[in-house]
């Protein structure tokens, strides 16, 4: 995969012009969304890479603290502890933290990080962001402690490091097995660290974090030779010491094992910077070590096949727009295009969900799915720029999944091959049926869709039992009953959409069925959607506002969950009352006085627009809700109002976390003029586009022109489209549309056009009204 | 290799006539070394098979309390905990006690053992010994608390347990992950349960006991289907919860991950016994599952099949006498055949010294090394009986572990794959070296050369790098320097053997000059080694009979380790002024009052007989070296009074730790008449036989008798000796005259025989005086 995509750039580079403007990849900044709350790292890494190398400014956070280090950095922090090699873009609970480096100067090798409130008291070192730089696939900073110039880049399954160390310093690294993110007590679970004789160290941590008993494995090899070593265990109390292994009085151990590793490696006084290359392999040391092999090249060789990876991956959209919201969107292009990453090795092998290894034959096995975000606009993203190189990955590596999961059901919220059990519902199921119905393939569609049914019917998972008896989940039985039954029920009928693709109808006939059971858990009289006791009755008090753990929602209220019906928008609005209604509940919401409430108990709601809450998932489709209710001028509203206060080209500039791409994804679409409001459809809703000019290159070859004449501040809504020249009447494009190529053409006004897009007939599909289509 | 001995066996059996006597293999009796200090365990085991089934009547001890239950079962205990695994056979340390299992019957399942003081307080019950019974390869006892009757088979890697439950009373199982042998606070790092859709219970534990970091999987299957299950975690603070998975509200689960994990079974009624069969695997789950399948059969066929393979094993010698020494013979042949057990799957794979999984490739992988035990008679019975099947597997696996071993050494004591570094020296050196020099093939012998030349240069090793500069390990820089510098030596001498007879000269060289390294820190003027400082000096103060563990010397004192020069006694009795200065010497050690000695704070020191020490192995050859000094009548009253005190066909009949099976094949060559004083030398020196008559069934096919015409307690010196008839005047047989078959005839008498072998030329093997032959 790899040498294909660089070929690709390397063919298409002397064709191509000098540009006026910065190339993607130099568009794009890290530092988006590493302060407030979006959870991004700055580090190195490549497209989908195993490897995230990235700088981790504080990992001694207590619980609740953990939260706002999730991806290590905080841009606001002082100091930084090290460099580690794994890092989540963007997620709200966390894990990795992986294999901390620290370069040290001098004669004194300290071996804890300190305090960050006392300079000098411990290995990490102060710095500051006019000496940091960061771009696609490499990071440098100078660590103003030691004066030690640290840069970072990374491939797909190696990281490397080159530090320059001051002149008469004698160099070391300090490596603390021991660093991790939410690292609760008794996290590490026991580690390792190997020298071989050709010097190259490799070793091993096992961690009962987010992903219970996570097994990581790496080599690493030096530009150097290690003038000397110390491997130490640093447990304080240690009940079994066992017998001690050659090296006696000495720490220059071939082999140390334990829960509180550190390596201290001495390469005396150097000449030239030094090169620290870093493989990982969830599969065994040797894996590591194989993947290092199968990486060649030195750190300027790495950095610059991966800028040009970005490159090719960055090309599948061209951007024209000012400088503040191409920056935005490029970067939102590559935090989409980070996850679900690399876990297989070079050679195929993998640890997978039952911590056996097994071999991904013909594809490459990807991890880190955040499903329940990422379903809804970041795989429908992949699924039309990378349907070969990354979503026939993912359907491989979803199915394979379930195959070797120890309850046989897809991934729910899966990293390093391990289920985590975090949020809800089945998404693996959508994000399948998309891929399949849009054409993706490589893959065995009926065993997928085995897969699927597998997922939806097993009862003993998110009380699907219940479901699968009563139509709803009560929530007496298990709670966030009312998220779980409109999502179950979405998910049912992406299962119903592939099985009559598939041909196979009673799967079909049984899936549609069910995918109408959101109606058995909202309440036509009020108007919300409602947690249901067993007894039939809706659960109350009800509060309408109220976000609490383990209550009738999953991260949300009544105001986002009762939009929650992807799959029949239309059937919905009749609940409501029909179109005007509908609008009217729409504004309520966005203009809902929010100054007396307060969710900060909610680490993940952020980004509220009244009762909007655009920092996470459940409110990400409802601003194109106004379309499906003939009101695409309101949507066009609002999507301004969203894109102007909810991103900006700063690192605070996501509202939220941007949950492995999805918060990203979500404005790549919506930037160029539409959005996947049901996955599974097909179908793109029309919003208004942010850009004046957009190029899908499509992976066959085609392009897809994005226009819009006149775009300006003032010019905000759709006064005409067209479509390869023809008037375009219907507010959705269907995604075959797209694949064909083609020019999609907007013209921007500053009045709003109330007659387009207000029939019936011009609106997206609803299952109610569509049906199959 | 199962298959073959099967077939051998059943092909063989019409042809045997009715025996008068009881078959060999119900002539063993495992309860021997169950008490005293022997540190056997009465459970079911195929010959060297990876799973020993055996009960545990206490695994709670505290550190020093845990050495009286190394294997699990004291014959003197009221009450059995359950059934585990896996066990070691007379180790002085101790790990293990896998996967404990214990029945239960009626309503109230309890997850605590419970305190064997109060009955019932627990799953523990109580047992007595006229409920119970031990053969090769089958365990049956009766649960006296519940009524339960449970009998234990084993396969080569698989154990069945066989439950009959009181009539009308539900059955279950309880599977304890807590219990372990030598169960220190924190020894279990982690471990898993897994019901798969099929029934089977699959699981593993990792444990850092005393091989670091060691891994072990099963899966068991069972007879009855489950009518209920539950996986509980018994941790009473844990810092990481994790997300909960699939099962909310129930523990029926299909997965559970902790560090002290019990799953209760429930099978309700059953009409018929239950029947368990568990496979263990040191790869993965999916390992284990396989080696149950490779295995197939019901209990009644494993223990059928077990008995055959035992049959087999144990026809290698046929052994004609009283009862009582065939029963302590055939027992001691039973203990010889446990360890170096299979470590390798079904399908040859094994996880190695570097926790890696590899492949055996034409080979079954063993473990269980414990070396500095088993070089002295262990390894020579296995590679004079069973020199294909067993030996040459063994020098393969060692020269793999080197191989694959992170300091790149061959083991020293191992089991399950990983290094302990337990005891002391490179005694696989001489292991290699006497199979090879035997005539053991089917390995690499230049590899293997190269394997023991980088164990024996490896200079963090026990202070080998002092060894090779000053020719002795200095006291002041490296503990046990007086015993490690003499098995240095002797090591060093079967190195230059085998070096010798691949043409290695220079390596030839190297070491036999290494060989005479003995003299560096032996004390001419007083006569003892001892140990030396870097200075050149003998430490003080100097006391022969202490023995304190990290002292001058390893589990011994002066008394035991001056006579440790295997490769050449001659040298060494010249040193000591003569023959007659020799043979007084030994017998003051012999006949040393000891009355006023207290060895109580060293664990393996029992079996004494002055200063002769039976129960630990520094002893065990020195009653032999009265025929290296022209005195074999006087080895001959020793070996009558070793054998009369230190070996008894009872619970305590072993004077101490079996350690995997050299006391036990000590005797085995004792009471053929002969002793492996010198592996390496090929030459086994003469003692006197115990038995009337043996016969060794040679694996060419060709048999070797020892008769010992006119055997009687009184006739307990050899008049005369013939070997095919013809006189023998030497006091020792060379291995190949063995392999060749034929006839050995002691005539005994009750007058010593001074004059025979008391010449010269008649003496075993010393480098000094015979050189290579």
């Amino acid at each position: 995969m790899r040498s294909l995509a660089l070929l690709a750039v390397l063919l298409a580079a002397p064709a191509l012009a000098q540009p006026a403007v910065p190339e993607p990849v130099d568009s794009v900044d890290p530092m988006i969304g590493t302060g407030g709350e979006g959870h991004t790292f700055p580090g190195a890494t490549a497209p989908f890479g195993m490897v995230q190398l990235s700088p981790d400014t504080d990992t001694s956070c207590e619980i609740r603290a953990c939260y706002g280090h999730a991806a290590g950095y905080r841009y606001e922090d002082p100091t930084i502890q090290g460099f580690s090699h794994t890092h989540f873009s963007g997620a709200g609970h966390s894990d990795f933290g992986d294999l901390l480096v620290m370069p040290q100067a001098g004669s004194a090798v300290k071996l804890e990080p300190g305090d960050p409130k006392q300079p000098g008291s411990g290995y990490r070192s102060r710095f500051d962001h006019a000496h940091e730089q960061a771009r696609p696939g490499y990071y440098a900073v100078t660590l103003s402690d030691s004066g030690i110039k640290a840069e970072l880049t990374a491939g797909t399954r190696v990281g490397v490091h080159r530090y320059r160390f001051p002149a008469g310093q004698d160099a070391h690294l300090l490596i603390d097995l021991r660093s991790s993110l939410y690292n609760y007590p008794g996290k590490i679970l026991w580690s390792g660290l190997h020298l071989r004789p050709d010097g190259t160290l490799t070793g091993f941590r096992e961690t009962r974090g987010w992903a219970p008993g996570r097994k990581l494995y790496f080599a690493m090899r030096f530009s150097a030779p290690l003038a000397d070593h110390a491997f130490v265990d640093r447990d304080e109390a240690i009940p079994y010491k066992g017998f001690q292994g050659p090296g006696r009085g000495s720490d220059a151990l071939a082999e140390k094992l334990g829960k509180a590793l550190e390596a201290r490696l001495d390469f005396g006084r150097l000449a030239a910077p030094l090169e620290v290359k870093v493989a990982l392999s969830g599969v065994d040391e040797d894996g590591a070590v194989a993947n290092l092999v199968a990486e060649p090249g030195d750190f300027d060789a790495i950095r610059a096949s991966t800028r040009a990876e970005w490159a090719a991956a960055l090309g599948a959209v061209e951007l024209d727009g000012p400088a503040p919201i191409r920056t935005s969107v490029y970067t939102a292009l590559y935090h989409s295009l980070l996850a679900p990453s690399v876990w297989s090795d070079a050679d195929g092998r993998y640890r997978g969900p039952d911590d056996q290894v097994h071999r991904a034959d013909g594809y490459t096995f990807r991890s880190t799915f955040s499903l329940w975000d990422t379903f809804r606009a970041e795989h429908p993203l992949l699924t039309l720029i990378q349907p070969e190189r990354t979503s026939s990955d993912v359907v491989r590596s979803l199915v394979d999944s379930q195959r070797f999961s120890p309850d046989h059901i897809l991934p729910v919220w899966q990293f390093a091959g391990r289920e985590t059990w975090t949020m809800i519902g089945y998404h693996a199921a959508p994000v399948i049926a998309d891929a399949y119905l849009a054409g993706v393939r490589g893959f065995d569609a009926n065993a997928a869709l085995d897969a699927m049914v597998a997922s939806a019917t097993y009862a003993p998972y998110g009380g699907l039992g219940e479901y699968m008896k009563r139509g709803y989940v009560p929530i007496d039985k298990e709670p966030e009953a009312a998220s779980k039954t409109v999502e179950y029920a979405y998910d049912d009928w992406s299962i119903a959409r592939m099985a009559r693709a598939l041909g196979r109808e009673d799967v079909a006939a049984r899936f549609e069925k069910r995918a109408g059971n959101w109606r058995n858990s909202f309440d036509a009289k009020s108007g919300w959607l409602r947690a249901r006791l067993s007894t039939g009755a809706f659960r109350t008090p009800f509060d309408p506002t109220a976000i609490n753990y383990g209550s009738d929602y999953t991260e949300g209220n009544a105001w986002q969950y009762s939009w929650f019906v992807p799959q029949d928008q239309a059937g919905l609005f009749r609940l409501l009352g029909g179109d005007a209604k509908t609008v009217a509940k729409l504004d309520a919401m966005f203009d809902y006085d929010n100054s007396k409430l307060d969710y900060s108990h909610a680490e993940d709601i952020a980004g509220l627009i009244g009762q909007y809450i655009h920092g996470n998932e459940p409110s990400h489709h409802v601003a194109y809700l106004y379309v499906y209710a003939g009101a695409p001028w309101r949507a066009q509203e609002r999507l301004a109002q969203i894109v102007g206060t909810q991103y900006k080209p700063t690192p605070d500039g996501l509202a939220g976390n941007d949950d492995l791409g999805q918060m990203s994804a979500w404005l790549v679409f919506t930037s160029l003029g539409f959005y996947p409001v049901a996955p599974g459809s097909n179908e793109f809703v029309i919003g208004r586009p942010f850009l004046d000019r957009a190029v899908l290159n499509l992976p066959n070859g085609r392009r897809f022109t994005i226009l819009a004449d006149g775009l300006s501040p003032t010019n905000r809504y759709v006064s005409t489209v067209t479509l390869n020249g023809r008037p375009l009447e219907r507010t959705y494009l269907r995604d075959s549309e797209i694949r064909a190529g083609g020019e999609l053409r907007f013209t921007m006004g500053p009045v709003a056009n109330r007659a387009w897009g207000a029939g019936k007939g011009a609106r997206p599909y609803s299952l109610s009204t569509s049906g199959p289509r």
